[in-house]
């Protein structure tokens, strides 16, 4: 499976505290390398995975890859461990100020983090609520339920309202050091 | 900093049944593919970090590296969940008969096992003996030992010798299904 990279669109760099981050992906990797260096926690977020199809050797060992394709991801962005539990999650962003379309999560993910669930792991999401600068952490387990609920007639729908994230998810303060402190809530309400 | 891929030599397939893998890291994918199918664990390799430094967009949609180079991973390779546990390790090959040479281990994937160990995690590596066609899951701890007294200059040694294998390690099966079932002395020897 060759894929297409993601085009972000570039946010623009301000010195509103609230957006000292450039994009979510930086904003949990600083959070990341500051519970590392604190001995909180060792999580790291996977390389992109990518599929090498040539390599050169224009200089004496040293190998130049001439063509390579992204491939899609088997698994979420991030994992590690915390205080001896297993973390695992993937973040996502939306510019929507009324849900968070179901198609920004990917099949596999899902059947990821349900494999994660079934082997008592910590599994959810981040989700960036940009129109609101609004960081949740949403448990797998209520994603699970929209998702599963999707193609239902009645009760499906193809997005989890923000209405859900307000009352089923929690929300993260956005901080200095650390950044977005999602371990605090993983502490506190799924532990 | 970029890095150099490591050459695997080629091994002969055979229908020996001791050589049905090609590679150390192909038993052990294929050892975690079958743990995921059966629910037993969540497992997987992480994708070889490439830093990507151009990529043309020949045709539509379709995004071509055309200049990458690897880069040093900054973990282990492998890492995963086991029954409510975080398991991590890596995986070396040798072909000395008498012992596992430490160069084999970087400096940064010391360090990353220690922070694991610290979290309460499930820390080791899987070492092929080539020339015994023996596997082995040598324990974090004993890896740590041996690395912290490397520079000693009376007791310490630029390797770990087989006999501390055979004492301090555990031999892992070669089977058909799964192939290198690393697991079982986890549970048995590690929980």
């Amino acid at each position: 499976m060759i894929n297409y990279p993601i085009k972000r669109k570039t946010q623009v760099k301000t010195t509103n505290y609230a957006n000292l981050g450039m994009t979510l992906e930086s904003d949990i990797e600083a959070t990341n390398t500051y519970y590392l260096n604190h001995g909180i926690a060792v999580i790291h977020k996977k390389p992109t995975p990518i599929q090498v199809v040539n390599v050169s050797y224009p200089a004496r060992n040293k190998a130049k890859i001439t063509e390579a394709y992204y491939k899609t991801p088997s698994t979420t962005d991030f994992n590690g461990i915390y205080q001896g539990k297993y973390i695992d999650f993937d973040a996502k962003e939306t510019n929507s100020k009324t849900s968070m379309p179901l198609k920004n999560v990917h099949e596999h993910q899902i059947e990821h983090l349900k494999q994660v669930n079934q082997q008592q792991g910590i599994a959810f999401l981040i989700v960036h609520f940009k129109k609101y600068n609004e960081y949740y952490l949403l448990p797998a387990k209520v994603l699970f339920a929209f998702w599963d609920l999707q193609h239902d007639e009645e009760k499906g729908r193809k997005s989890i309202p923000y209405s859900a994230f307000q009352e089923q998810a929690y929300l993260i303060p956005f901080g200095y050091q650390p950044r977005l402190d999602y371990l605090k809530i993983v502490k506190t309400k799924l532990f």
